[in-house]
């Protein structure tokens, strides 16, 4: 593990570093607000109505009934909130506070609310209802914010960070005209959210349309808890390359083909499975790699295995890390399917390109966790964000708060009520530093 | 390979040996009949036609109309060869050519007609069709046999030797009650093939009530085809253990969670998979051991597999040896899953016991051979068969005879047709010496 611990006196940094022009509006007691605790974690209790599980936790995915219903509750904290509220023609959700600074491009905060089948109650719903309420203390304060604010809850983050994606530009009419998996197209799905699929360029944002984006999101893994840290300050979301492999040896009968007459493409695939454990940890560092899917082919207990089709995933900060770890695997599987006397073919399916996020908003939000007394980390983020994408267009950070034993994308789904506080008071003060910088 | 030519000289045996009581029918002309090669190869090839497959290849599922009216064509050629047909209480077929000697025993010889979806047309058609063939050739010879000789087509031998566990006794009234896959009882489907379930009890024949039974039957394997041997003589059939074993880990999101934090059940798994191999190789002999289904749960590329459920089967003609390899796998399964923090559970789903051929029939099969010229191996057999159930009533023998390439249960099964003719003159002159013994 390589951590680092931003605590104040070793990030040394101050508000004079951080203000170089020396504008602190309201001197300096902004620095002593907090949020209402309670009412964030009450309003995340509460968006858990939206597509409840019988078993707990939500079902609310992207353009269902328990999406639209939820996307109304999150519209109606938003004007509590002192916002004016629209959907951009993507559907995302964007809540603005005015701004006096005149031309200033507008300072984007906020997460997503839709969910996985069978999701939990924290994923995505923690930063929206904590943008939400940085918002409303704003106005309770009665803040004379420079920059328009905009909470933003972006539309069908699980399925393919649509609402980000559409917002810097990256979906294609294919994408709109597509149909999905349920035979629905993207453009309806996005109508049945209040969007307009025919102004969908309108949502587009270029490069120096806004002035920086952050996020706060529950880490999904298990880093935070496990260690007892606060916070975490994401330096950036891995890439991912994804490849898709099938080896082929002689499917055949059990009992009468002797060991040493079989081509048994499980041998292989075992091996391989082991070899790409082996690789990605022999060195130091956060990468990740994964065999999730393996299929074994006839699949009966007294058939030698004919065929494996399997996935391998690698993911870190470093494309060149994952390329490199990519050769060895390869090497590796060009050694043991030769051994076995299998054969082998591979596609690579698609890759993420890492996104970095941006070393002053890092250093902002060190300050804020400084500042707030909390223990921080530095750390990747291993799942994809919107983040990723307005980091094509603007300085991009991410704040993790803890989720408990890692658990994500499942009912059991945890983040303690003390954490979504302090998470959303880390996201107050990013935002009040990042206003008057 | 541990491989022993049985050759005429080698094997020292002569008449003399073979017949203590001096009894030789017609002196030894007999040593020289020959079965009719163009008609088993005809009756094969006519044979092929019920259930033929678009691909090539049969469907001829036990008790499906294919193998109704395969078995009306097996009638027919019975009747042809002189034989007084009937079919058992169990739906087997058998044809009778009385013999002279006053309450002899039969000898019992055939094979079954009925294949796997999608199966080849030697599996069992080269048996049942050469048996015929003998009786054709005997009756051709008028041959006065001493005991009578049954000609067997056993009922649906592949979904678990029906005809031949009813024949020995061994199916119960719950076998034939409790509905298949498809939702229909044993009992109904022996009724749609001319037996009659409520009379099952008839069909048994308990110990010493048969002289001996003799099956030819295709390799199904590699063995004789790779060493360009032509008769295989089967030592016995072997025993199998099958043992469901599945790992569990933890489930979790394959970039959010560190390769230090995961209990990855298919590490485990694929360290099994390579310990099987290993330990069953590890030593001289026969013995097989197959991981021939393998599921990984959930199976996303993007998530930590927290499940795999697997088979492991082991065969070999010794149970010690059998259970001895399976200790040593227990004793790894153990190791691997304490390694990769996992858990697991298994089930020793069902046992066949091995079942030895008759040492005095192998002798006469070897006898055989040598007359005729061919080259020979003891081998076991690592498929099931009818034989295996005869043993527990009778002396028992098997013949086989090579496979191209070892490919069987499969559309492209070929036995060459000599093959098919070198066999079934084993079997005449095999049947002719039990005769005259």
């Amino acid at each position: 593990m390589n951590r680092r611990r931003f605590l104040g006196a070793a990030a040394g940094l101050g508000a004079a570093a951080l203000y170089p022009r020396g504008l602190a509006p309201q001197g300096t007691a902004w620095r002593s607000w907090r949020v209402n605790g309670a009412r964030v974690n009450q309003h995340l209790s509460d968006l858990s109505r939206f597509g409840r599980n019988p078993q707990g936790g939500v079902s609310r995915v992207a353009f269902s009934p328990a999406d639209v219903e939820g996307r109304a509750f999150v519209m109606e904290l938003m004007r509590a909130a002192g916002l004016s509220v629209r959907v951009d023609p993507v559907g995302n959700i964007l809540g603005r506070r005015e701004g006096s600074l005149a031309g200033a491009p507008p300072i984007l905060f906020g997460s997503h609310i839709d969910s996985v089948p069978e999701g939990g109650n924290y994923d995505g719903d923690v930063g929206s209802m904590s943008a939400i309420e940085v918002a409303h203390t704003l106005s309770d304060r009665s803040y004379p914010n420079r920059h328009p604010l905009d909470v933003v809850v972006w539309a069908d983050e699980e399925s393919g960070l649509t609402g980000s994606r559409g917002f810097v530009g990256d979906l294609s009419d294919e994408d709109l005209r597509t149909p999905g998996r349920d035979g629905v197209s993207l453009a309806e799905k996005i109508q049945r959210i209040g969007g307009n699929p025919l102004r969908i360029a309108e949502a587009k944002h270029g490069p120096g349309s806004v002035a920086a984006y952050i996020e706060l999101h529950i880490e999904q893994g298990g880093i935070l808890d496990q260690a007892g840290i606060q916070i975490g300050i994401v330096e950036g979301i891995v890439g991912i390359n994804h490849y898709d492999i099938t080896i082929n040896g002689f499917a055949n009968h059990a009992g009468t083909t002797p060991m040493d007459q079989r081509q048994n493409a499980l041998l292989s695939a075992a091996e391989l499975v082991l070899a790409v454990e082996r690789i990605v940890r022999a060195e130091p560092g956060r990468q990740v790699g994964t065999v999730g899917r393996l299929l074994v082919k006839p699949g009966a207990p007294n058939v030698v295995p004919g065929e494996v089709a399997l996935t391998v995933e690698l993911r870190d900060l470093s494309m060149e890390k994952i390329e490199a770890l990519w050769d060895r695997i390869y090497r590796e599987l060009q050694t043991v399917t030769s051994k076995h006397g299998t054969t082998f073919r591979f596609a690579q399916q698609h890759s993420n390109v890492a996104a970095l996020s941006d070393p002053h908003i890092r250093e902002v939000i060190a300050d804020a966790v400084a500042n707030l007394g909390f223990t921080s980390q530095v750390m990747p983020s291993g799942a994809g964000h919107d983040a990723q994408d307005l980091a094509h267009i603007c300085p991009m950070g991410m704040i993790f708060v803890p989720s408990v034993k890692g658990i994500s994308h499942s009912p059991a789904e945890l983040t303690r009520p003390e954490d979504v506080t302090n998470g959303a008071n880390v996201l107050l003060q990013t935002v009040l530093r990042l206003d008057q910088a």
